[in-house]
């Protein structure tokens, strides 16, 4: 069995425990890890890792995109990381951030591999694999690619972490391609998303393997909640949009390749288009939820390509028992592939992220709480939004039982400037800004996407705003009333009591 | 001489005047123009047009980037503009789009035409192209393409103005190609600066040309600052850090193709280049200015293209004085192209563009002062910051003799988020923040860009905030306390007396 897994004899003398692989790594050195989403993450040689942090012992963490548990979860609980890059979503993770322990660098996540080969992070000292195989010729991957490749080529030394819980006949799913060096690069070849434009493995030099670890623990279960009833109704505005879109003309009826970001709402959302009658659709995208198995199995999408697959535990267990057939509907791409600009606007992809909050002039904040505390990171919604053919973003217009309005005079930080959201999608309606100046986009949102508790208030805002001027209207001294009262107060009804506005 | 111009026999009889031209135009409808950074727009047939508000005619106007005088100045004095995209810089009509009376949708400038095809914006009624020439095969610009391109192949009717005073000579000096439709879209096959990919002409029906205009009507003068102590200083922090990264092997010695944006500063740390001894650079940006044409005779460039040539008069002198030793070495490109994600990205562009202010987070407003009253548009600097190997902004740290700190807790407007900016350069010096978390981030930009006026206070709001934490700590109460201040006294000195963080 291991000659399959570990193909060339004279690798299977690397084969050692994950104390010993961890052994490589020391203080203060960078350490890139598989892992895009809790998908495909190293699991066994973090922990011994983080057994050293009694030692004293501190790396820099880059991975693909968050790590599940066992990566940045064990290792933050150990404080053992120092500087941490592109995107996590770890609770222990979150706080270090939050308190200023740990330096935490959220970048556009198509960037990093660029960033990586110019030279601007630094040199990575390990790069940790998990992988089904080591081939002839490189590594293949388990559900993820992500920066794996990326780290595989400029790491010094690599180890690989053989999990055997993943099925060999994973071997097939993946598409590796790197673009060339800057000064002679040539265009990607990906013009549409079914077609292979790489190999399917990483190519590493072999040399560099340093250590390999034999494992069987699986990937950290995809905590994702269920649609509801909100959801479902945003599920269905976005869907009547999509229908009118056909109907004038503007979108073919298999629409175009659609993204949807990490999470509840947008794997809701598209668990929606189940219903649709939708055929022949396609999916370009960073990560594939459950939603996407279930839109393959109902015929709905011919063809799904990303840098992960993050699933639910029945849903994986699904995937594995059909695996290839799903293999040949399926394809793994790096993620500076799967999120690269020239792509996603050579495809026309329709983005669907969600945001935190929105305000009345389409800003979206998708990241930090009350502007100011990290959720989880960019990630790759700002590759999309900017270069979709059209950018939809989702969200419930109220949290924590309406103490908070996700609909804001003004968004506490921004991630996602006006002109990268042309949809606004909430259950009780849709806001199509598409050409809009802002004070016309201010009318669609409060009305289409408000709650009704906080749209009267809103309303004011714009007026008294719009009196003093200005393309975009302000009242700078209270634009941010309702985020101070939910600071004070824990809610942002409070704020509606006074004459703020 | 007409033969040259209008090539074609059967065309000459559609040669009218430009109030007969101007009558094709009613109320309501969409006019299409030439013209980029008041470069090549159209001239005589804007003046009729605007005769013609007295009846109550409003169009709505659509353009490359800004027009000059003769286009926005003249519609927007005679209100007769409705609605305005994408890009303006004119003074009367920033006042009618603050007042509300203008509703202007300002969109990165690559998307327009992508958003033009798909159909969001509506039918283009009318297209009125200044040109050099009418070949058998097309239109031949004169100083920009801009979108002229996808307004020819969209409008019902095409309104041509021959300008007998741009010379003959500009033939060639163009390069125009359109992507081909999404669905079986290519890609772009562009790989070098001085690539030609295109035709030297805009493809259109000659059907659809329903009058020409002969004219003799110059571009309006580019109204440029020339360097001054603080720019030079700009430049030359920024030269310092181009020769420091060339130095450790992260640039080649010609550097990677430059983009500068519009205005004074930008094209004053282009000629600040001029004196720093570097050879065989090449633009790949959106207007060429006066810096464009000294960076070429001094030997520093090679090769520029752009969108654009916008040059003071004696500038154009120069040019037109020996325009076909330059016609080797310049192409004017649609700005879809010139702009364009995919292309950005292959080159590695470092991208040189204005901040209006910039938090001590790298957060950057280029558009809005006060976060309500628009300047001048987005433009392309989120075409190019965004998607750019190296993103750099550049501003004085004061405006209005120290009334105004450039460098803000927190912008009142976000343009550019900080992960597309990568570097800050003020007069004080430079903010290398590639790889920083924010509490990093605003060390550099505190020590290095802020002026000394404002630089305590900025420290001050950053312990405080830091103390509550978070990833990107801030008062919200207080943010804008400066920018308060401002509205209210028309300083932010004021603001510093106060204990206010």
């Amino acid at each position: 069995m291991l000659e399959d897994r570990v193909r060339l004899p004279l690798l299977r003398s690397k084969i050692t425990t994950a104390e010993e692989a961890a052994s490589l790594i020391h203080d203060g050195m960078t350490v890139g890890t598989s892992g895009f989403g809790a998908a495909g993450d190293c699991k066994v040689v973090p922990r011994a890792l983080a057994a050293r942090a009694r030692e004293g012992l501190r790396i820099n963490l880059m991975t693909g995109a968050s790590g599940g548990y066992d990566s940045d979860g064990v290792l933050a609980e150990a404080k053992a990381i120092r500087r941490r890059m592109p995107y996590q979503s770890d609770k222990t993770l979150r706080n270090q951030i939050n308190a200023g322990e740990v330096m935490f660098f959220d970048l556009h996540l198509s960037e990093m591999a660029e960033q990586l080969r110019d030279g601007y992070l630094g040199p990575v000292d390990v790069a940790i694999i998990e992988a089904v195989a080591v081939t002839e010729a490189g590594i293949v991957p388990t559900m993820s690619v992500g920066n794996s490749a990326v780290f595989a080529s400029l790491a010094k030394q690599v180890i690989v972490e053989i999990n055997l819980d993943m099925p060999l006949t994973l071997e097939g799913l993946h598409d590796v391609y790197a673009p060339g060096p800057r000064a002679h690069r040539l265009p990607i070849p990906l013009t549409a998303t079914e077609q292979r434009v790489g190999l399917p493995y990483i190519p590493v030099d072999l040399e560099k393997i340093a250590a390999i670890v034999i494992t069987r623990k699986g990937d950290s279960p995809n905590q994702i909640q269920p649609p509801d009833a909100e959801t479902m109704q945003i599920a269905g505005h976005l869907s009547e949009f999509f229908a009118n879109e056909v109907r004038v003309g503007r979108l073919p009826p298999s629409l175009q390749p659609l993204q949807a970001g990490v999470g509840s709402i947008a794997n809701a959302v598209l668990h929606g288009l189940v219903d649709s009658g939708y055929r022949g659709l396609r999916m370009y995208s960073e990560v594939l939820q459950d939603s996407a198995i279930e839109l393959l199995d109902a015929g709905c999408v011919d063809f799904a390509c990303a840098s992960a697959l993050m699933l639910s535990a029945p849903y994986q267990a699904r995937f594995f028992d059909d695996i290839e057939r799903y293999r040949s509907r399926i394809l793994l791409r790096p993620q500076e592939i799967s999120n690269h600009p020239e792509i996603i606007r050579r495809l026309g992809v329709i983005a669907v992220n969600t945001a935190l909050e929105c305000d009345i002039y389409g800003n979206v904040n998708s990241t930090h709480v009350c502007g100011t505390h990290m959720m989880n990171g960019l990630g790759g919604s700002g590759d999309y939004a900017r270069n979709a053919y059209l950018s939809v973003f989702v969200t419930k217009s109220l949290a924590k039982g309406g103490d908070i309005s996700s609909i804001v005079p003004m968004v506490s930080h921004v991630d996602h400037v006006g002109q990268d959201v042309d949809v606004l999608v909430t259950e009780h309606g849709l806001a199509d800004l598409r050409g809009l100046a802002p004070r016309e986009r201010a009318q669609q949102i409060i009305t289409n996407c408000a709650d009704p508790l906080y749209r009267d208030a809103l309303r004011d805002y714009v007026t008294r705003a719009g009196t003093r001027g200005g393309h975009t209207p302000h009242l700078l001294e209270s634009a941010f009333a309702w985020h101070t009262s939910y600071q004070q107060h824990g809610n942002m009804r409070e704020a509606l009591k006074l004459d703020l506005f």
